[in-house]
């Protein structure tokens, strides 16, 4: 099958590259010549622009954008909604908000051009694990571009299959869904970034828990002295806490226990805010995830006004004086 | 009526002070002799080590011990216990862990001396404000000294009754109860400061939300430079939030909006932590006492080993390299 | 001076008698004539609606909107938005999410019309205490209805000025402020709220353990039998934690210890989810808030799909059955 | 090697055969003369109480002692340290408290006992997967045990090994680890307990969300109707929070996606609490394991006395009724 591409980061280069080791062709267009140079060399059709891109596909053309959610994204999907023809498609896979997609299904569905939401899990490990696709839009589109996910996806590889599922869908199997219309796609994908934000605070905690252990603020007969590397290790054999999450964690250990390179000034994406405020919509109460993203936050401030402000009513009504830590 | 007071800090020199405006006698020791100085010169019969303040009080006798808790409390109750005759007692009225007091009286029963915990709210403030004191010990000894509590207690003051209140037993409205057997004073004091954390945190993190409105982090049509000073003043009067604790904030903040003199490292002490112990043997969910809590603890902290675990997790699956803060 | 009123519920019955106490003209609206009739015969000039009100006020007109957050408030804001004339100014005293203050005075201004949002806490005592006001909007619009807002605050009342305040603006120390421009009126009586839920949570918490310290679920020498309404009671006087909201709480337990007339399921109003959205548009950890907010969506669940996913895993891997508790 | 076990429970008993595969011996003992047959079927030697089972063993013996942790552990550690002789070895595969086998080293330590404590996860997958082990105690006798520790262990097997591992000791990478001295084992096992309760309620939350995505309560045009177990088993290929719970969960979701025969009173055990506990001491804010926990314990009740002290104040101060839910 042919599909155009558009941005060529990490994530975009490699699913061309993806797509065609699997026998598709693809046309690619990135706002640098270079990067659209280096994936003609894999065997990509480059285009110069969207407008050339479009006439080098094949009708019913299919987009993929590839591109920084927000600004990025949108522009470029209202630059294509004006180039494609009826019948055509546009594919974010990027991190959107759910809610912009199912406002811009609206939009282009008078235009009849189709619009598909593909929340993609699996990072720089893609190209060789393949993608994990969580898909909104139209059903029978999302059939139509079956070969593209297909390809794209880790298929059955050498996993357990899990009991009990006898679907005629299999595609949740080989590593992707049609989640549902418009928006459902990077809806799952949020709340699977959500998750993820609580499973990572869940180990960073207990291994801090461990790592203090040999604290010399305890008392001596309390402290251990423990091999963080070796527990990462050990927990991924058999432990109930197995997981990738603790696979790269162990790697992280084995070569730098101490993680000292790292400052501890941690990052956060739009998914783990947008789960915090659709759990808020839907009135479920999410403290583990919630209080991940705090951590978060917390980790890049070196003092909060809220601590400040607990040190002066300590100093209120105790006379309490600060002691520097 | 006569009471012997160990340990002449801001408290118990308070204390003291308080009992003899009210007419009271008491006998004083501490360790430095100046303190007890500085007592005599108040009034106070001085003493010169335990034997000699024991000596000094009529029988049966009352101490009360006002000291650090832990060791120095600890020490000085065995001691008093080799000292005093059957039918003392001895007055715990430091920030003690309720079990310790459960074991105490224990210990102290078969010699025939009474054990009496006092959890002690006022801070700096009680010589003035009166000391809320929540009592744990035999009803009957507690009757007995009951002329020292009245004293030390608020009473009731200018503060509204409360509508409904038709017990015998006025102590409450006065500000102190008996609040059961051995060791219940002090947890009850112990779960008062369980509260006062979390109170304190909520009100530190809505400051913290108003204080960031203005942070140039926002889109500038989203900002607001909000007056801390006059937020927290305009709710001590009339609002749902009013409170001592807020009377403070808006006495630290009138006078240094910034808090720029505190830096943000925030102690805790027994009380956060054993109610946290409590809560979990009751089973007990307690999800924001937990969390202000932790809140100290991480304040005192410029980057933990899970923070920089989380980065190194970001780094293992996407590849994110930190962005300094 | 003059206002007109439009809503004669619980808050805009009471505001209106409160001016009118203290000379202070009103012309009213409500849907039901019979509040209409109830609040004229109490001084008020009656309206049959919007028109007639609008008719009856002076030059330029102040009109009151208290109704129900959403579609009542927004559907009388533009209904007299096409009646009022250019120097006129609404007042929404309401709960309005403060970016709806925003857009609507950005509407409202090419009109001439001034747009003021009054965030108003103080519930059903305020008739009696007065309304502790948050005013966004126009300087010198606020300012110009300063005899209104001024009669509407508490006042200074009884209670201690701060030390420290010297500014010439003594509008806080009577209870209300001028927060800042449009929507910060709002956005201040958000975050208060979001405070109140967590101090709220924080005393809930408490007494729970204090409560189940009695539970036949922990060994009986562990257990204390507390009284919870002599608790809150001694609480209110000296201790650290006394609040408006403690002397409620000691009035509810004083008449009903059980609180066996409430179920416990918690109710949430827009501002506590507001502001955990704030929070994470600015990157505030807010965890204290956030989980009182997520406790009271946990309160109306029986079970979750969570809590049976829960139960799920441990079957899993584990073999674990569940008890009936 | 040869082995003593007591405790032929779903543990103890899978020990045993999965020793006895490996060509160990053992000679078994249980209070169930019935478990005692069922294994001896298997090739066990069985035992008629503690004292023959001691009598069965070479010297140095080692008894591997595999109950429910707190009295049935202590009594039977304590009437085989009046059995043993110098050089045995008592092996605790229990969930002891850390801090009791600490003190439980120390007891036997002036007898000439060895004390090794083991911390294992697997659950009832053990027998098949192996155990994952977390060892404390004296480093010689750990290592005179290994050929026990190497079978029970899940081995390389078919998981990745990871980059930059170059120990001499590869017994991490077999699913065993020497932790340190007494306790130690229990201690890394505890926190990795707390760990899971962290993993398992991220998961659970997220899934909440999406299947309240669905929920009436949301207005028609913001629902999506998700399919839980097709989300469950695409996140297990490719996705960066696959693991071991979520293939559970997977199963569990495909084979009742409502999990409907689960009521959502959820357990929990020591390891949680302790976890806590610890972290408290150590002053390591965890707020995501602790909150975890509290979430079980809220799973439990069908409403608190907290939340019924959050309705009694929204009555008090805004005359709030709660509507039944």
């Amino acid at each position: 099958m042919q599909l155009g591409i558009i941005g060529l980061g990490r994530m975009g280069g490699n699913i061309a590259r993806r797509l065609m080791k699997d026998g598709h062709t693809t046309v690619v267009y990135d706002r640098s010549a270079d990067a659209v140079s280096a994936l003609a060399a894999d065997g990509a059709t480059g285009a110069s622009g969207l407008e050339d891109l479009v006439a080098k596909l094949e009708k019913p053309a299919a987009v993929w954008v590839m591109l920084p959610a927000g600004a990025p994204t949108e522009d470029t999907i209202t630059a294509l909604a004006g180039i494609l023809k009826p019948g055509d498609t546009i594919i974010d896979g990027g991190n959107t908000f759910y809610k912009d997609d199912i406002r811009r299904a609206k939009t282009l569905e008078p235009k009849g051009l189709n619009y598909i939401d593909v929340g993609t899990s699996g990072g720089v490990w893609g190209l060789e694990r393949g993608y994990c696709m969580m898909i909104g839009g139209d059903a029978a589109e999302v059939q139509r571009l079956d070969p593209i996910f297909r390809t794209l996806a880790p298929g059955l590889g050498t996993i357990d299959r899990t009991a009990g599922r006898n679907k005629a869908d299999d595609r949740a199997e080989h590593g992707y869904i049609h989640a549902g219309p418009a928006g459902a796609g990077h809806f799952v994908k949020m709340v699977h970034n959500g998750i993820e934000y609580g499973i990572m605070q869940a180990y960073a905690e207990g291994f801090d828990v461990l790592k203090m252990k040999g604290s010399d603020h305890l008392p001596p007969e309390q402290r251990y002295t423990l091999d963080m590397a070796d527990i990462a290790e050990v927990w991924r054999r058999g432990s109930v806490i197995s997981s990738w999450l603790l696979d790269l964690t162990a790697l992280a250990l084995a070569n730098d226990a101490e993680l000292s390179k790292y400052s501890g000034s941690v990052a956060d994406s739009g998914e783990g805010r947008w789960t915090v405020e659709a759990a808020v919509e839907e009135a479920v109460p999410i403290p583990v995830l919630a209080t991940a993203l705090f951590a978060r936050f917390r980790s890049r401030e070196e003092h909060t006004y809220a601590d400040r402000m607990l040190s002066a009513m300590r100093f209120g009504f105790g006379g309490h004086v600060e002691i520097p830590q």
